[in-house]
């Protein structure tokens, strides 16, 4: 009898690790998880932790461990570029990683050796009692297994010694990096569009340099863009560690960089230094969909919008990658394109004609995380999904379905704690319903026939509650009707004049960690009252509601109205991916 | 031969703990430390760390072990009264901790076990190599030793064994509680003013409770307040536990709270509950003036401003202590009077007529720490100082000599880091002298003025320069000329226009870690451009002078001006109390 597991995760790099993660918050799985290395990650790799990754960790309570290092904060990129006249090179401008019109609580890339961001994973694992496996491989997997739940077989074999064994399983996860002997297996092959490739080599350890950027203990990473002819060969043997140090100094003559100590040398394709994030955001997608459908929620169809969702988002990110990279390479920009750029970007009705203007922005889109933006499917709602109610999207509403939910800040009710709303429910899998209830007094109807409603047969509500309803404890607060959801409400009122079982229906009261006021003023709003509701475009009397995906993307968003409009929306929306009929709707 | 050293600390509560670690950052000092306890506290005690306090213990690196133990934060009181109508208590309303006019960066206190408090500062002393000895106990101490330098002998004592010992000191700090061994022995005795006592009953554990306002784990802390005869009885005879309980009950009903297990049970008198906090006050005034003492920049007379200062600051504590809880205890506020209090507080111009809002106002900046001022002095300059330079405090100024130099944001130039100016400088002993440089077109002038005169004789740069001044590394980047004063230099202008080296002098330029732009938008100024000139009343083109004690504490300010009139009103300001005579001015 081979050992039965949920999932097969293969590779225990940030990915895997993310993944496993994510796993664990969500359910009780069954998870192998093996990697080909005796032990973690020691020296270079990845490190550049992009803002959205970093709201995903603190969602998952692992930013602190992540700042408790101290990590590096890349807050601006500088260029130095020679002079026609004389040829040494000097400063020609600096610019802000993430500008203005990046709608971030973290403007900055954290730098964090993946090392010790693999450390802090394992330990985090740790306390669910997860494990890897190592040093161990994957020699084979197969389909034929004849368990029907545990359909894929895994032939695993210990790295040095004589162990070997199969086990089966219901997913096989291959994050086993950019030489993947799963992906080689399925014969998905590398695809190369152009017939050059730029290349990025880089260079751990500590300098002697005259370079006036560099300071402080002058330990460094350095990289150097060449450019190679592509076909899969091995750039180890193509770029010398002193072939790079000599093109690292020609480029920065007259200054001088010598090596005290090289920690690291390797080579990779830029991606704009994204291949940990992207992986990172991979991760979180698999995770919450399977989740979903391991659960009994969700139809094993979502699983489709996985490839599609991120192999798009991977396809743009090469696409962009060339752009970028070619753009650099004929003409880097002024201090002045730079500043006109910015001002020019954050006029939201400017028509960007200008190219070095939307390159610029679509660079800080993708090197923030923010740029990420899933096309309408039964996930993002959009006039092609078959929910059809007039109240979605309302008018003036300023979140798109498939983007990210922005930050927003409020008053916690319960405790008068400033919150983060976009980080109030932790990551659980569970999709966050928010209720932007607008002024108590026009609403205290929509409310009440909203709770009304939830009830109904078939409602979302009712097809998915959980079976302990009745003995739901303080650790399940942010679910005390169903795993499938949680609702967060916010009122456009001062917190001192909130009560809780006053304003809202006793089962939307039973979410009383979750009740909030939007009463924080926001430079972004001019400090008006109702930033929240603002700067959301939603009505500030009227309130509106808006599904978030488990993954903090926007899935839709609809007006709270008075009747059963606004519930029977949200079951609609849900009625393609669920289980269980819902609403009126007729899905097949 | 007695060991000699710099300071014995008797006592290892959070107060010698802070003065420990005050002095480990600021020089390399012998400290005997030791305690009467055989282990740090495990139960009970202080557990509430205000506003101030985690400004300060932020600024010595400690907030982020504060924050790894995920401390409960008090952003709000409730208010529960009895109605006439039925006697049954209910909510009446809510109140912020720190109200808006109280300018801070932490509007909540933070609670965390006075024992992991004690173990973030053991373990922060054992990185510097300082240990306390304990359990041990001063048996006595004298001021006849014949050593100069050491003037005082105390006598060790351990507290199970045999082993005594006599070392020789400088100074003797105690930090040995209510209950004071050296006070005792210096015949300071404890002054009741009143016949009458409030007294705080505090129980810790977990309750079963139907009130509402306490949810999740259900592990409590509740105060009852009691009013006791004086005279030095022991509380903890006269008020036991289960009376406590009782009236606690008593107070609550309709509701009951019943105790399913008690952790910790003591009396004391409540002084805003400030006890903790004032006493890191204390440790911190004292520790700066000791090593400025220490190391030669200042005369031995500054340290009668420790008294002073600290004991102004609790008599004040003491008398509004009483004053608080007499109000309390005769009519406690309703939502609209807090509501309208505030209002009323946030306009400068209102004259406040109400008692009810005066002693709000009071309470909640002492419950902060902000509302600590330190009377004119040498330290704090007022017409009364001896430095008379029509260049002090200019018109406009919002800055006042003796209170908290307030947060500010910047960004700070070197690595374009989004900063908090007020925690730039590391707590190290040294005057931070802010440089607001306005607009670099108007000021280069000034501040070649500045640079050139900072290099006369007699001025405090020249008479303090650092002996290894040639080779100072990263590690002492905040004073690369001397450990009396550092400087930080404020420009109104973007970031990206600024290149230290074009608008800096090279003596300023020196201070490149120290560099900023006022470019962060605040919403206190209605995110004007130059927010942190507008805020401190600064004038944003011609700029302005802030001299900041070690503490944090505004010692003077002055105009940026063209000619020696800057650099000599320092002089001025410093003259009184440095060891060689400064400027132009005779000080005795």
């Amino acid at each position: 009898m081979s050992e039965a597991y949920d999932i097969v995760i293969v590779g225990a790099g940030p990915v895997g690790l993310m993944l496993a993660a994510c796993i664990a918050r969500m359910g009780n799985y069954k998870v192998k998880h093996i990697d080909i290395r005796p032990e973690r990650t020691q020296i270079g790799r990845a490190d550049g932790i992009q803002a959205r990754s970093l709201d995903i960790l603190r969602n998952m309570g692992l930013k602190r461990p992540i700042m408790a290092y101290d990590p590096g904060k890349i807050y601006e990129v500088a260029f130095w570029n020679s002079s026609q006249l004389c040829g040494a090179i000097h400063r020609t401008g600096t610019w802000r990683s993430y500008p203005d019109f990046i709608d971030t609580r973290y403007p900055f890339t954290t730098i964090l050796h993946q090392g010790r961001i693999e450390k802090i994973f394992i330990e985090d694992l740790e306390k669910y009692g997860m494990y890897i496996d190592r040093p161990w491989t994957v020699s084979g997997f197969r389909n034929d297994s004849e368990d029907p739940v545990y359909p894929v077989l895994v032939d695993l074999a210990h790295v040095d010694g004589e162990q070997k064994t199969t086990v089966k399983t219901k997913y096989l996860f291959g994050a086993d990096g950019a030489r993947s002997f799963v992906r080689e297996q399925l014969g998905v092959k590398m695809i190369y569009k152009d017939p050059t490739v730029y290349v990025w080599s880089v260079i751990d350890g500590v300098v002697r340099t005259d370079f006036p950027d560099i300071q402080g203990n002058n330990v460094v990473r350095v990289y150097v863009q060449l450019v190679l002819p592509t076909g899969g060969q091995d750039l180890r043997k193509l770029v010398t560690e002193s072939k790079v140090q000599q093109a690292a100094n020609e480029i920065l003559s007259p200054y001088s960089i010598e090596w005290d100590r090289v920690d690291w040398h390797s080579t990779h394709q830029p991606k704009a230094g994204q291949g940990m994030n992207y992986g990172f955001l991979d991760a979180l997608n698999f995770a919450w969909k399977f989740h979903l459908v391991e659960s009994g929620f969700a139809k094993r169809s979502i699983l489709t919008t996985y490839e599609e969702e991120r192999q798009q988002m991977a396809q743009k990110l090469i696409d962009f990658d060339a752009k970028y990279a070619a753009l650099f390479s004929t003409r880097p920009p002024s201090t002045n394109e730079v500043e006109d750029a910015v001002r020019f970007m954050d006029r939201d009705d400017a028509v960007e004609t200008n190219e070095f203007v939307k390159t610029f922005k679509q660079s800080t889109e993708f090197t923030s995380g923010y740029g990420a933006e899933y096309s309408p499917n039964h996930l993002n709602w959009s006039s092609t999904h078959p929910a059809k109610s007039t109240f979605f999207s309302p008018l003036g509403i300023g979140l798109r379905p498939g983007r990210v939910f922005p930050p927003v800040t409020v008053t916690r009710v319960f405790d008068a704690t400033v919150a983060h709303l976009e980080q109030e429910v932790p990551q659980n899998g569970s999709y966050r319903i928010y209720i932007f209830a607008g002024n108590p007094a026009t609403t205290s109807r929509a409310l009440s026939d909203f709770t009304a409603n939830l009830q109904e047969d078939r409602s979302f509500f009712s097809s998915y509650r959980r079976d302990d309803i009745t003995s739901v404890s303080y650790e399940n607060r942010h679910n005390p009707h169903s795993l499938f959801f949680t609702f967060c409400i916010i009122f456009n009122t001062a917190r001192a004049r909130l009560e809780i079982d006053e304003v809202l229906p006793n089962i939307l009261a039973q979410y009383r960690y979750h009740v909030y006021a939007d009463d924080i003023p926001c430079h972004r709003t001019q400090n008006s009252r109702a930033a929240a509701h603002i700067k959301l475009g939603i009505d500030k009397d009227r309130g509106g509601v808006v599904v978030v995906r488990p993954d903090g993307y926007v899935g839709c968003s609809l007006a709270l109205v008075e009747g059963a409009g606004t519930v029977e929306g949200i079951n609609d929306y849900f009625a393609p991916i669920t289980t269980k009929p819902l609403g009126k709707l007729n899905v097949a």
